[in-house]
């Protein structure tokens, strides 16, 4: 959790949490409108040095881009630190770790130049747009969505075992069938194989040539198709029985009518008709 | 929406809307039928065209009826701008957008030749065949699926923005992870392939070979294998909470408070005070 | 529906319907069980015939059994004819449809050598075998089952039109950006892929590889993935609607009766009868 | 199930039974996270073996190892049947095999090399692991799932055999059009094929090329798409019902109380209290 700071902060710092870390006032708002639109840019920016026609004809300008970009976050996340009543919880927050994770990777390129491209990471801080745009509604949603999901937590982790067993057994027994060929080279490589199959991805890279693997593979198959049902199903008893309890049935009226004017339908607890004014 | 014409419309333009924009006399169902049948036969021509081996043999013929139809088309879209009322309502209605679209790529083949098959746009204009047949039941149940994704609209926008964050980070992962062989050849087919592989559609153009990359393969395919229980659970907790009648709505009060007695809430008819009598 | 014969019916008939149609009888039951070994025996013929290796070693002798048993159904056949007063209605019955096909096949390769294999349609007669084992409890779930679907067959019809349409105008859309190479030779091509696509089967025989298809699958597989959302939950709202009312908890009873009156179901701590008012 | 030793067996066997089978006291907790450890790295032990690169320069270290942990497990097991009061229900129950079945394999490596994989068996014993840390919620939910899946079993067998009884007629179909080539070789061959698709595994080892078969093939991908609506649908509905305790139905009781003893809830037609036989 973020910590606010106190009344009795320098007005500068006060100031300063209210644009970086708020987006009540237009400041603060254009503040991550901005950084939103640069988290954008910069992912942007890594993804296309990643492909090598364009690396060949614009590397040096893109990583210069990418390194203004790493640059104005570090200076974010520095003034993030300063400004903060209590840094230590901003930086061990979930928010704070990924704001860390964003930049570490291209400072890392000085050591290990691969881990350049792991900065996409900074799309996680595209979370941030939801608070940007007041989409209460959408935070709503997808607190509901992890409601249920936490509510499920255990018995996914339930169905989660039952799978890694069936995995382990069956990627085992088709090593034993196989016999080491057709790219079921080892235990593990036929685990792979039959997650692929069980998740119903089935890429092809690795299938079944004999009589007995294939009819294995079928009731693998089969049982992925049907096992499906089960976390689907969880989910959507938790989602049905999480729904906002229905509005409130119209209130029932009075089991009287005027005796004057014979209106019908008086609130329960009307003392007088609402179309004569005549005492019930 | 389309507009209807008035009363004072010269007569043939009234019976022209009737018999092309209603189908409720033998005319205008007539007319509906035969641009059905017409819709279907325009899209197989346009099929068949783009088959190599006929084209070969009847290129020309297929070329000449695509025009037939086309031409078609072109009078039926007029026919229809004439005879509305509001001809800009019906050009940038969602229908009138269709039909326009329906007639362009032919004409465009003037200039750009690849275009023509985009006629198959046309398939849209099906839609309209609920409404010739007097499918109401079809209508409804249509109507019924579409309130409920509409209602949770949210919730799939919120797992959308999940699984797309998701993705990026597991592409550019196994990007580093691959090395940039194997087909991750860049990060945004890094991605595609994550795309493939958590929705479990697996075309095997790609897919790893260290063992890094097929553990995290596995974690991706697991994790598509459940999370596809979300937008499920989503959509049927969404439909069976949407079947039963919903409660009527609580009656709308009249805005309007006792000048005596301060009471609230009166029906929307009332002209006197439920609490104390008084003249409303 | 099958005809029953009247009781003026010849006592052979009646006998020979008795073990032919019904199952009540042990000659019936046995009728039953043998035909089902026959079905299930004849199609593992026709199985092991058309695999080249065993073909070659034992194809006379398959087809000589295979021959054997079709001679045998065909004998069926004709009995069904004779023993069930409207022959007719058999006839056109879906079983007696199913059971007529079951021996064309065999008696078409006289003039069409590979229309043999055809016989497997054999296997629906098994659909008899939930009858043969009294399995009420199937047959009720399988009634379940059926009706659930029906009640949703308007809602999956627009489902179904919605994906057609979608697959024609995605397809003919790849066949435009593929530009005819990589197997999207054609628009009936580019739809073939289109639905492999949406439904996550994904063969990987045509896959695109320019960046706009690839973008362009991209959106088509992650609709396919919400979308199946859809049809799971029109099935799941319909059978969790039409669920029976649990059978209300029977209230525990004292299990005596009263020795006076005989009135049963008093409450467990009841010590006199609630008729009689005699001491229990 | 686990038979438990009775008051007068000897103090070693109950001290040694209590550590074994029970995880109640520091020892048998200890005994089963040992064990648990154990079941683990065997396990590993075993994959890694299997792995060409690993055994090549660790083959020899690693099956000592393995065997050690079998001489461990024999052990364990004699020592179970050793204190059990009735070996041989102990034996017979489901633990009691897999514990048997995860010893079998390295000592049948002695004459069937290839067997000494099936270790991975093993794995199934980590089911124990649930009960080790007292993980009564996982207990619970699996048993939730179990339930509902046993209340779903008859509908699930249904649906199994609708699929096989489609996947058999359409394997044949396909092999009939298609010809026996492309991979379509036999019926068994084209079974598999579309057991592959029907289960939108699609490996594409095997896909249709001809026109008639990617039609038919099309039909059978968006029959798959659409009937993995149908056990979800189960699933989720038998789970959605046995979610809330379902409200006892308030049994209608009679709106007395006997004047003389103050008894409530006579049942509606008594005449009678049950408690002191008064007239009501």
């Amino acid at each position: 959790m973020e910590v606010r700071p106190y009344e009795n902060d320098p007005a500068w710092k006060r100031a300063a949490y209210s644009v970086i870390f708020e987006s009540d006032t237009p400041a603060g708002r254009l503040f991550d409108i901005v950084l939103l639109g640069a988290i954008v840019l910069s992912v942007l920016t890594v993804m296309l040095e990643s492909v090598p026609a364009i690396n060949a004809h614009y590397g040096p300008e893109l990583r210069i881009i990418e390194w203004v970009f790493t640059a104005l976050f570090t200076v974010e996340y520095l003034a993030r630190l300063l400004v903060v009543r209590r840094p230590l919880n901003y930086a061990l927050s979930l928010l704070g770790i990924i704001d860390f994770l964003s930049i570490v990777p291209t400072l890392a390129t000085l050591v290990l130049p691969g881990s350049r491209y792991l900065v996409t990471i900074r799309t996680l801080r595209l979370l941030r747009v939801f608070r940007i745009f007041k989409l209460g509604q959408f935070v709503g949603e997808g607190e509901f969505i992890v409601t249920a999901l936490k509510a499920s937590r255990f018995k996914i982790l339930v169905f989660l075992t039952a799978v890694l067993t069936l995995v382990v057994v069956m990627g085992t027994l088709m090593y034993v069938v196989e016999g080491g060929r057709n790219g079921f080279t080892s235990i593990p490589q036929s685990i792979y194989w039959a997650i692929v199959t069980l998740t119903t991805v089935g890429y092809g890279d690795i299938s079944p040539t004999t009589i007995l693997g294939r009819t294995l593979a079928s009731i693998l198959m089969i049982l992925g198709y049907a096992i499906i049902a089960v976390p689907t199903g969880i989910v959507s008893a938790q989602m049905a029985g999480a729904r906002p309890a229905p509005a409130p049935a119209a209130p029932a009226f009075k089991q009287v009518i005027c005796h004057v004017c014979q209106a019908p339908d008086h609130r329960p607890d009307a003392e007088f008709c609402w179309r004569c004014g005549e005492k019930l």
